[in-house]
This record gives C-alpha cells, structure tokens and sequence, in this order.
C-alpha cells in the first residue's frame, strides 16, 4: 500500500545561535527511538535555522529609512519592522491594508519580506535565513556525519496567497531533492499528454508537515517518510516563476 | 508520537455518470482492509466527482461564441476549450502565454476555470463539480451510510499559483471539517499574540494527499488519518479571499 507518514519530532527546546539544526534533529529522533534513513525527508521550520543563524534582529537597533518612515506610515506599521522588510527585498510588489507584498532578495514574493516578530522574543524579529538552500544543506551535511544517512531536507516557511485565506506552507530551502514532480511529456491513462503538469511536491512535503507543526505547539522539525525521493540535487529557486512568464508581479 | 498517515486507495477504476464515489471510496476500503472512521479524512480528486456527476463536455458540441474565438486566437487556444472556460467563469482575471485566469462561478481564482483536457477521453473535457461543498457532503452522506462512520471529505483540484511554479493540491469542496485553522488571539509561548495567523490547513491536506495521488497513477482517493479534526461544519468558500481584501484581482 502506498502510505506516507508524517512524524512531529517532539521536544526540541529553544534553539540559540551557533546550535547545530542537524544535531539537534539526530537528538531527537534518538529520543523517539527513529532512525532517520536517507529516503526520508526533514522538514524544519525556518524559524530555529534563522536563530541557529542568528537572522534575528532588535527592533530598537533599527534605525527607519525616511522610506520606510513614509510606507509605515500609510500602513499604520511599526516603522522600524517597515524598515526591516525594506531592507530583506528586492522591490515592493503591492501595499494595502497593512500588507506590504515584497519580492526579496531570494526572489521569494510573500507578505512582510517573512520578516516576523511571533516566537521571536519581546521586540525582535525574525529574518529568512540568508541562502535557505545552504542552510538545507548544512543540516542535510551534519545529520550524515553524524548517521551516515543524508535524508533529503527541506526548510520551510508559512505564506499567504493572494486568492485563498489561510496560509499553506511552502519550501524555502530543499537539499537533496528535486523540488518539481514534472509530468510534462507523460501521457495519462487515455493516452493524452500531459503537457502543463508539474507538481510542486517539496511545497505539498512542507504544507504536509505543517498540519503536525501547528503554529505555537514549539513543533518545529517534522519527519516524512514513505515519499519516494527523486534526489537529483535540486535548489528551492526552481520553484520560483521567472519574471517573464509572471502576469501578476506587476502593478 | 504526534502522527499522519496519507493512505492510497488504490483499485478505484474509471469512474462513469451516476456512480456512487461514496461506495466506491467503501469498496477499495474494504479491498484492503481499511475500516473508515468518523475522525478520517478522505480526500477526493474532483475529476472522478465530475465524472460521477456528468460534468463531462464533448468539445464538439461546444460552438464558441465571438469573445471565445477572439481570446482564442490572441492565446492560441481551441476556441472551444475558450468557449467553455467562459462559460464556467464570472470574469477574466488575465491573459497572458496560453493562460486564461479566471474567477469560476463558484468564487475560484485559478488557470482555465479549472476545464481540463486530462483524463477526461480524447475530445473531451472535464468541468470543475457544479458544488463541490454539496458533492463532499454527498459522499459523507454515502459513506455514513453504507458504514456508520462519517469522515471528513475534502474535493481537490491542483492549482497554479502566480509566483511559483508547479501546482499545489488544494480543496474545492469540504463536508465536516472546519477548512482553516485559526490562531488569531492565541499567543506563541513568549505571550506574543498571533496577530494574523490561519493556517488553511483542508488544502494542506490536499496537498498531502496530491503526493500519494499522483497525475497519472489512477489513484484518485486518498485516506489522511490522525489529523485531530475540527468538525464543525464547514465549506470551502471559507477559503476565498474577499475581494475587498485582494490586492492582485484587478488589473
């Protein structure tokens, strides 16, 4: 039977900058008697690899660009958290509400450039991790040296969309996977081809994992096994539309 | 241990106008020994739904009107594909490659209205469910009644999304299950409030359901157990962002 499992890793505290994400996932599945194989897939919230980074900044540090000063506001936001996001992007795509839309510097297009103050300590924030691929790559590194397996890892975030309330998680960083399911050239069972279908499986991996993450259960690392991994080296850069093919990054 | 398991029903063969999916989604349980509970989540491909409900168009009866066969020949398009994408849609949201993105009848932001030429049999496509909340509570209904047990249904579709690429799986229609999870008023474990945070999380089931689905594999039901329900009754309406809060409808 084809099955997936998707498993919380309980118990990992608070993560301090210079802490080792692969480590402690090891320390974890240890304490949950799992071995972790190198089919499996781990899926951690990019908000303990940004404080193992140290991407986290205070609020009273931040000095408002006369920019950021003029969009906070019209947003009726916190001037310095305004200059932050400023700071983490390329351009601003769209401001409403008290919404500002950014592409950022990864070329990721989301709400606040993900800069975010939840589970970041009282007047800090939180940042992407600079380079989410590498940081994938890192924890993939640490839990082969330590194991001798290398599971493929995915670091992920929670984004809205622009057409559906609620977020769904999506990847940010994948190391040891292919991001794409591609079935562009298959043909389906009465022979048609499949000619626009590729699947965005380390987003569906990551919002699979999120449904065991919740938002404040402090379940940052999920487990999924069952997935048959294509592992050609992959980056989460593929998942993003080139400007070209874009209709909407435009106002 | 915190837990998911995403289950294939496999053995679900082609499906025809007036079948029951509620039995058929019985029968393959049965087939492989799964008995279904109340605090199940069955998640069904729309397609099979269509078929069962009809929602099948033979595109030589379709005679494209002038708007069709004008946005046909700017896209390149079969204009009769064009004519029924009008048809199932309040409004063009924008053109643009080979794209048509529309909002469908029911409130949908996604590319074609959701009119699909995969397999739906050559010459044919495939219509989004006229209701796919009442086509979710349909098969609820039919599997309560052959079995007592009343699980959650989530209809999925895959969906494009402006920024990324790759589809997502998402829900078109729910039965018993509340479509977004919300954490406004919650606090993380800091005390800091969750200001804007809903997770939607019937379309990351869908999504987890999509990677036992596949495109081609024929597996169009899929079992999600250990998702700890909120029953209340819900629709999958919940999930459409009002226009008054969308930044990217208009042109």
């Amino acid at each position: 039977m084809k099955r997936l499992e998707v498993i919380a890793l309980e118990g990992i505290g608070e993560v301090a900058q210079g802490d080792s994400v692969g480590n402690l996932v090891c320390d974890a599945c240890a304490r949950l008697g799992l071995q972790l194989a190198s089919a499996d897939i781990v899926v951690v919230a990019h908000k303990i690899v940004s404080k193992s980074e140290g991407r986290i900044v205070d609020l009273d540090t931040v000095a408002p660009s006369a920019r950021a000063l003029h969009i906070a506001s019209d947003l009726d936001k916190d001037p310095r958290l305004t200059e932050l996001i400023l700071r983490e992007s390329r351009r601003v795509v769209r401001t409403g509400g008290k919404t500002i839309i950014v592409e950022t510097h990864h070329g990721f297009i989301c709400a606040n450039a993900g800069v975010d103050l939840s589970n970041a300590g009282s007047g800090r924030a939180i940042l992407l991790p600079e380079n989410p691929d590498r940081s994938a790559t890192k924890i993939r590194d640490e839990i082969e040296a330590r194991t001798g397996a290398a599971p493929a890892v995915i670091v992920s975030d929670s984004f809205g969309r622009p057409w559906r309330l609620g977020t769904t998680d999506v990847a940010l960083g994948v190391a040891g996977l292919n991001p794409l399911k591609d079935y562009r050239g298959d043909t389906d069972r009465y022979g048609y081809e499949l000619r626009a279908s590729m699947a965005a499986i380390a987003d569906e991996i990551a919002s699979a994992a999120e449904l065991v993450m919740g938002k404040k259960d402090g379940i940052p690392v999920v487990l999924v096994r069952g997935y048959l991994i294509d592992s050609r080296k992959g980056s989460a850069q593929e998942l993003l539309r080139p400007e070209a093919e874009d209709l909407f990054r435009k106002s």
